[in-house]
């Protein structure tokens, strides 16, 4: 029988590659995945952070309707060389595209 | 005595099927189920991220009413190939139909 | 002395049934209960989504008073066939009357 | 010496009786306690699922001061019958008085 | 060397005395300390709930300027008798002074 | 070899001084540290508690445009004598300086 | 075959030196690294604390659009001296670069 494949697998394959981390706080860092532990903290190393930038259009579409849309987009914040990210803030891990 | 099924049952029975994971901070990913655990960390395969935009229809109903109603709708936002989900970042995981 | 009943009782006598589940991010589903754990992840099949849209209504009470009350109903949102649920996402778990 | 009373001693009291349980999503459950387990979680019979409704009320002071009120009541929503309530949920479980 | 004290000593010391528990939904509840464990689920007896009401005061300073200020005062909700408080929903217990 | 220090020493040498402790909740207490325990749970005595206030200063910029400013201070809103904090709530403890 | 390295081992190389720690209440803290454990309770040392500001800026873009942008950022709050994190209140830790 084949063993089946792991989640930290996909993880140990990313390992030195650039990978794309959705943070809980709408930012977002990219970085070299350095090293990871069974917690998901994650270590990545020349990191930038990215940080949600939220924007409402509102549309007056005629005399009695109003549209209110929002929406967010991610802005280059800092650059932040090596960085520690603690597991539990972590939503997702991907290899850069 | 018939053995009961349980939770992750399902899930492997999902494995290298297409699934919609929903996640708590209101975004979607579709992709191939490629491996999870006990924790429900989970890597899809030819993943794609679908964000929520939320919209506020305002409308002045008479003279001296006006309804607000918000609702929710999913963009795709971008492709991600690989994925690594953490565990407690998943509401639901369930067979693309 | 008679063996008190314990919670997870309550969800083995509802194997088979149609349940309605309560979610933490105000989506409701509801299906029939094929599996559940102690964490409470839980596999419904034939399962719907429902999911909260909230309406505000602001009333001109008299020249000097606004009143603005907010109400929050469940509109189906899509079938979902089987769906695996995240134990720590779910409020309740009912016996669909 | 005597021995000190346990909270879970003043759940054992409560079975079988009517008890009011507040949740964290702003809901409130009244219902006949039938067992609960280490983590709280908790099953009720024929039980009642009341809702808060949230109303502002914006007055006009004075031409420059201007006071909005929020409160929050709560209203029964539906019957239950038996509901399973995931312990992580509950803020406060009381005897009806 | 004198045993240093430890967190629950405090606690142990307030049973049968009036507390004030502050809680993370906003509320808190004064009551007769019966009661607690490790996990700081917490027993009260003659209980009374006191809720928050959020106030905002909107003052047009001058032509270009407004100012809103936004305040919390808590009003007694309800008698409780004896409540159970889940550990996890507290964030402070202080004897009434 | 020199024995690394860890951050419950930090603690200990705050034993018996005045600390500053930042709660999630938004308040603050500020009180003579007692005892403390590895989930940190932190009793303080002749402690006082600060709530923050929430002003939004709203200013006409130019015709076209408005800016919104949210600023939060610390105001003291009661004595506390002894207070039992629990471990989860807490953010920062630093000794008063 | 080489060990690899794991996520503490970068904070051990950046204690007694310079680093950067993002809290989840929008909080950030600078400040030299001491010590900090398997759950990151950290210690920092002549730390300085910064804190989030709002802005929105509310742009009338022509007769039927509104366009509302929020940003958010960091001001010097105060400084600590010695300074305990709550290992679960961080988001990351970084070198100050």
């Amino acid at each position: 029988m084949m063993e089946q494949s792991r989640p930290l697998d996909a993880l140990n394959k990313a390992r030195n590659k650039r990978v794309v981390v959705d943070l809980k706080n709408q930012k977002q860092v990219i970085g070299t995945l350095i090293s990871f532990d069974i917690h998901i903290n994650t270590v990545l190393d020349n990191a930038e952070e990215y940080e949600a930038r939220t924007t409402k259009v509102v549309k007056q579409v005629d005399d009695k309707t109003r549209e209110e849309t929002t929406q967010t987009e991610l802005h280059l914040k800092k650059k932040l060389g090596t960085v520690f990210l603690r597991g539990d803030t972590i939503i997702s891990i991907s290899p850069e595209k």
